[in-house]
């Protein structure tokens, strides 16, 4: 079959990217120095040396940031506004760029002790390069921009009074208006705008002004531009957003007159452009075209202008643009203690770009302020990386004797094929490794193949939503003598890791004793015993052959613990009546512990002409595999906790659709302090311990703070919207209940937006807070004490109280009126949900009997929850009842 | 956590459609008389009257199609060209409407007997209205669009050897070279374009002719208009081609004079279009703008024109605009006899109204056709639906005496909650029904709520794709005289349905005699006994509680097959070391056969307090729940298949992530004539049967089709494709390994494209042939020869050999590069893919094991092989072995 293949996006990364930052800007975290790195109290004078910037915008904001992780603790940012952000907050619209993104970026720079001084420009009251030389600044950063607009002789003598603006005078009116916490200014207004407006230019800029034009009142808004469409430099989402909105373009023509009558703008005559056959571009005087209009917006970009900024500058030396000149390198100007950066060094054209610009200077800016001490710093640059309290929780948990550096392991499966797979797993971070099970060189395997395919259940067919395997595979190719050598080897280079041997024998007491001893003798910290391979070894009497027998399993526990000394595990099979019985008999043979879950025995399916796959050589025969991924994962929760509550206390190691840190938490609750992963490398590669491992750092972290106890985890409660977006409820606004399709979303929207000019855009949204940042107050929870946090609750059903019984509630804000609550509840429940025809709003009726289906198919998360049922519940029972029931 | 909501946008749908259309073509299955209509034979003579259409398009196409499904025998299109399709084959390019699409539809109605004449239009050799009747044909039908281009005067004198051409005479030249199979004409060449192109006009047209004129030479093209981009009639679709090819755009434009040199266009003269406040637009002959160009379209739309034509219509009534005055309704014309449909209509301006058009004119032509005879129809329209040999299959299957419309039932379960639910289900298709679990009325429960959940594992939050629910949900609320009075009146009702009762008592030989007799008297064709309910039940010595003990089963059985007559089959929990073990218990108890499997007992998870969903009151306690859904396909296919091996013959109804007539197939091929469904249901509603039948009637008639023997089911075998595009072997072409992204996709683009120039468009695809269809030359196998055709191939694990061994194969051309076989192969695998670090293309080296890994993570299906060995297998030891092993 065919299939589309699924890339992600820029945009889809982008939007990924903005929510892990909206969550984590929403957990208030703040930032600190690397504990690893040096302590300030360490480190030499140099690292206070003064350091000015100016124009607190990405540049000066990125240069500072690495500058105080690095160690310095006396840098100053004088920004000549009393906002922040620089062109991001004052030229970029709030609904591209809100500004509680830049004042979070802020924010973060401010926790390393970062100092602002608003209302202080380059140039300023005599803040000059040499003034700040003299009040001894060791080193100055320039990222002050371009601060005067381009401009062109057409509009010479016109200004806002005439209805002409430039993008400079014309979007931080706009910011200020419309971006809560950006200054004090919380009175501002838009700037009111009418009839036709022209927008001059086809960069990001214009197309920020041509959309901005439209919110200040403009009927209709020409973007007007010398080149044809293909020239256009803006980035395409950009421009669509124009289309989007209808402004209108007229390509090839660039401004000749404006026409004013009576102080007013009336329109402007425009001359036609033309590219000649060499590729130059020409103006045709010849050709003109006129167009309506009471406001023109020029946004032909920016220049330094002001002689007093440039001249604050000295003795800085400019280049033939009028504009320092800067090393592309080091970010040096002509002066080696002004460094230069973002849009006034000439090259950068963007914020990305900016913000590297001052983390090149700032590695510079270091070297050259340690060399004025006469210290050296490494050649290779190398600058300290983001870094919160999180980073330095410890997940570290001991079980049987044994101290594992975190709880994430791999199971004894293809990711330990071989002693080099389990060193460069070690290096990535795992703590400890599970070997291939091995046997007795008279046992020896060969494989057959094909034998690990992909899952036919749900799920992406690729990556992490990939939701299961099934495998043929047999125990380790390798002999024990091998294996024996690796374990031997690997403790040696890995003391602080666990290794852990996993063997197999028949049912013979010899084998079991002579394989356990020699692995105890290579060094294992501990062993596990296979008693559970679903798939050919029990055909041999080996594998779950052994582990679905109580009696069995007992003994050979029993031989093991008479022969070694170290803790041993035995590998429990899900593929049984009892798993509790097993784990039991396990204990009662003296092991440390139990391993739970193997593989789940199926077949994932067969094609058309009944065969399945994988099927071997020509008869294409195939056998019951493994089951594994996170299909399984409830099942092994269930055997994992059954353990728990059976046997309190006694070691488990989960396996089983571990895929992620917050499911490692939840077998952790569950009562197994280690968990094994396998399926979830397939699908990625030893690289998934390190989200798993700040996962659980985070999650422990958080389980500290107070103020986010109504979190679930890292998931903020959910807030009430349509489609993503925030939505008030519009039965409160005008006691109407309105659906969110077809003709009912204009409505909605005109409720909304009704609503919405009420208030002035500075009034609609608080700005978030996420200062000061919240701290501790009791002690962050060690794994240790998660272990089996959840097992009180998992009871028989008669411990479930029917009394207290539950109905559904659905929110028509956030309802989509898809109707797949009430077909549910028709087909499937008890015919509690009414749908509106003509609204498609659904709604709960008293028959509710709670039985949560339409929870449980809702496309919106949160839409439709569960609530205690007020009313005494009474089934319907069809018939009365002839005799009274036991319950 | 917020989620962003999913909604399939109109350009989802068409592409499903149109992969369902390509995959049904390929089929080669002939349109037929819906079967349940009057035989050909026994119809009047009234529907052999002879019936003419004017114009091969979709509105003559469409009326033929539904006259010829109603009955009609003698029906003739005469069409004009020596091509089909009309517009839709002369007019829009292949790229955006492939030909074989167009010949395809009308395949369809060939296959109904349709006759097409070519090469004959209205109006030619005497050829009109007036003769078709002197003919002896009793009604025409116009469909033949509007034959000429509407003409703007500044192009007077102006022809194609100038460089001027109109939409009309460009795109079919462009047709004729590009649409392989359109016409006889296999030598002919696009029109040659160069230098500018100017295309005049803004709709669908002008864009075809754009794009259309970039693949003919075009170095540049401007699309000229005289409104604004808010006037834009295109679809936004059409128009995004444009600008991603990058035309250029002049709007706010007409054309005043062309301007020619020498026999050639040079250039075009436009004035400014202008809207003035009350909204009309004028033209401002002072503002003029030239462009130079070498070439003219102009895309104005068309008009009837011709004379010849017009008058051939005689006696039809013509309107002001000089076209056929048409009933809106009845399509009929001032003749009675003569109707008329599609573009000439006047309204119509879609390939979507046309068909309707035809669809409507069919109905009332029927109506006049029938009255000629004095023959009534009925009143309300109906036309007849699309049917195939397929819609005729039988899917019904006998098992235990009992005959099933077809295999598709009801679980007990959520959907048999009430009678009225069975009773809709029934009416919605489903053949069989086991009810909810109903005890006496001493063992009456209550239910816990919330109680039916989501299942946390892989797969879409909801619908179809949703892998998993979770339910603690007990046996029916309603009481066993409502069960016995509801199976009763079932029956009466439905006499064709099957109608199971499920029962569940103590391990009390009273107790089931007693409800066993009852479910017979009321009328149950079968029993179901309910031993495997895996959560609340079991504690009171109920459900799984019995069917995990062989012993406690068989006696059951006894005691039910003592008590009553009618078959009963045992429902199996999974939950079990041995399911064979208890389902030969049933047996040797005298069970009619068994269900395989109930519900798989687990717990979906808890959140980071350690609570679980669902959780119960303030307690928030929680108990083991039943888990359904595809996840416990694997589980229930094993479980189904080894019962089919170990007792060959003993009916088994299948349960267990059936959602799909393929599944359903699957288990019959295990040994399972029947199979029930629930969790599908929950995902939608009942009418999901309508696409399992069709899906297994498909699929069994596909069985009996020799030439696709090649498929899988309805998956025609994999293309060689990137991006769903096909490609050729690059290595074949220029001797070199390209890999598919960045920089490599430009050459890999070039060289393709190099390759194609050196071949006549019209020569690179061979067009699709599928007519004749293809008829089964060997009987339709019904469900009973299906049923066990997998077992003999599921095996133990020593029967699989391990000498024929297979390796994976790369194909580097469908490859994108992404790595994850490598990965996977290097983390979870044998290390033996390399990864080139430039052009990131994998490959297989010897040292591979054939373990599949990489088949089973690779995004794209069907890119990573495994083929057989041909060298032997030495598996790598490690340390060589002591002593010789047992395989």
């Amino acid at each position: 079959m065919h299939q589309k293949k699924v890339r992600l996006t820029l945009e889809d990364f982008s939007n990924l990217q903005q929510r892990c930052m909206d969550v984590f800007k929403n957990m208030r975290i703040p930032q600190v120095r690397d504990p690893h790195l040096p302590s300030i109290a360490d480190l030499p004078d140099s690292y206070r040396a003064k350091v000015a910037l100016f124009g607190c915008g990405p540049a000066s904001i990125s240069c500072a940031t690495f500058l105080a992780r690095l160690g310095y603790t006396n840098l100053t940012i004088f920004e000549k506004y009393d906002y922040i952000g620089g062109l991001s907050s004052s030229e970029i619209p709030q609904f591209r760029l809100p500004y509680d993104v830049v004042s979070f970026e802020i924010e973060l720079m401010k926790d390393l002790g970062v100092k602002i001084e608003l209302g202080q420009g380059l140039g300023d009251d005599g803040l000059t390069c040499k003034a700040m030389k003299e009040q001894g600044y060791e080193a100055v950063f320039l990222g002050i921009g371009l601060p005067q607009p381009k401009h062109s002789p057409a509009f010479d003598g016109l200004n806002t009074s005439h209805g002409y603006y430039t993008s400079k005078d014309y979007l931080p009116l706009v910011s200020r208006a419309s971006k809560p916490g950006m200054c004090a200014c919380s009175s501002a207004s838009l700037p009111s705008l009418s009839g036709n407006v022209v927008v001059l230019g086809c960069g990001d800029t214009a197309f920020d002004c041509a959309t901005s034009a439209l919110r200040c009142g403009a009927k209709r808004v020409y973007v007007v531009f010398r080149k044809g469409f293909t020239n256009i430099r803006a980035v395409p989402e950009e421009m669509q957003v124009a289309v989007d909105e209808k402004c209108e373009f007229m390509p090839f023509v660039c401004p000749k007159t404006v026409i004013v009558k009576g102080d007013r703008i009336v329109g402007i005559e425009l001359v036609r452009t033309e590219q000649t056959d060499d590729g130059s571009w020409v103006e045709d005087e010849d050709q003109t075209v006129r167009l309506k209009c009471s406001y023109i917006i020029s946004a032909f970009g920016s220049e330094l202008g002001q002689t007093t900024v440039a001249e604050a500058m000295a003795p800085v030396k400019m280049n033939s643009w009028g504009i320092p000149d800067v090393d592309p390198v080091t970010m040096q100007t002509s002066e080696k203690w002004i460094f230069c950066g973002g849009d006034l060094d000439g090259v950068t054209h963007t914020t990305v770009e900016a913000v590297n610009d001052g983390k090149q200077a700032a590695w510079f800016m270091h070297k050259y302020l340690q060399s004025l001490e006469g210290l050296f710093v490494p050649k290779e640059p190398c600058l300290p990386k983001f870094f919160t309290p999180i980073d330095s929780i410890d997940i570290s948990v001991e079980m049987a004797g044994m101290k594992f550096e975190n709880p994430f392991g791999l199971a004894s499966a293809t990711p330990t094929t071989s002693a080099a797979m389990i060193r460069r797993a070690f290096e990535a971070g795992w703590s400890f490794a599970v070997t291939k099970t091995y046997a007795l060189d008279k046992d020896m395997v060969t494989n057959v193949s094909p034998r690990i395919v992909r899952g036919t259940t749900s799920g992406h067919v690729y990556g992490p939503g990939q939701s299961a395997f099934l495998n043929i595979e047999l125990i380790s190719e390798k002999t024990c003598a091998y294996w024996c050598q690796s374990v031997t080897e690997l403790k040696k280079d890995f003391p602080t890791k666990i290794v852990i041997a996993s063997i197999m024998c028949g049912y013979s007491k010899e084998d079991w004793i002579e394989l356990a001893q020699m692995s105890e003798k290579a060094g294992a910290d501990a062993l596990e015993l296979n008693l559970s391979c679903p798939h050919g070894m029990g055909e041999r009497g080996m594998g779950l052959a052994c582990g679905q027998d109580e009696d069995l399993v007992r003994n050979i526990c029993r031989w093991v613990r008479a022969a070694v000394s170290i803790p041993f595990f035995a590998k429990m099979t899900p593929n049984i009546t009892s798993i509790v019985g097993i784990a039991k008999a396990a204990k009662e043979g003296g092991a440390t512990g139990v391993t739970a879950t193997n593989t789940v025995s199926g077949l994932m399916g067969v094609n058309t002409k009944g065969v399945a796959w994988p099927n071997i050589g020509k008869d294409q025969r195939t056998t019951y595999g493994g089951v594994s991924g996170n299909v399984i994962r409830p099942i092994a929760l269930r055997a994992v906790s059954a353990i728990g509550n059976a046997l309190p206390g006694f070691p488990v190691m989960a396996a089983g659709g571990v895929d992620a840190g917050d499911v490692a938490l939840q077998f952790i609750h569950c009562g197994a302090p280690v968990v094994q992963v396998c399926s979830a490398i397939h699908n990625q590669d030893f690289t998934i311990v390190d989200d798993y491992i700040t996962s659980l750092k985070t999650l422990l972290y958080l389980q500290s703070l107070d103020e986010l106890q109504h979190w679930d985890g890292q998931s903020c409660p959910t807030v009430r919207h349509q489609q993503g977006k925030p939505v008030p409820k519009l039965s409160d606004l005008v006691g109407k209940h309105l659906p969110s399709f077809g003709p009912y979303v204009e409505e909605r929207k005109r409720i909304i937006r009704q609503h919405k000019e009420q208030v002035p855009p500075l009034e609609q949204f608080k700005p978030e807070v996420h200062r000061p940042a919240i701290t501790p107050k009791k002690p962050v929870p060690s794994v240790q004490d998660m272990v089996g946090l959840a097992l009180s609750r998992i009871t028989d059903y008669n411990s479930l109280d029917n009394k207290q019984q539950a109905v559904a509630i659905i929110d028509e804000e956030m309802c989509i009126n898809c109707g797949k609550c009430y077909m549910t509840c028709n087909d499937s429940g008890y015919q509690a949900i009414t749908f509106d025809p003509q609204t498609h709003l659904p709604h709960v009726t008293d028959d509710c009997t709670g039985c949560t289906l339409c929870v449980s198919v809702c496309p919106i998360i949160d839409c439709i929850t569960m609530v205690p049922r007020t009313t005494p519940y009474e089934p319907r029972r069809g018939v009365p009842l002839a005799v009274q029931s036991v319950s």
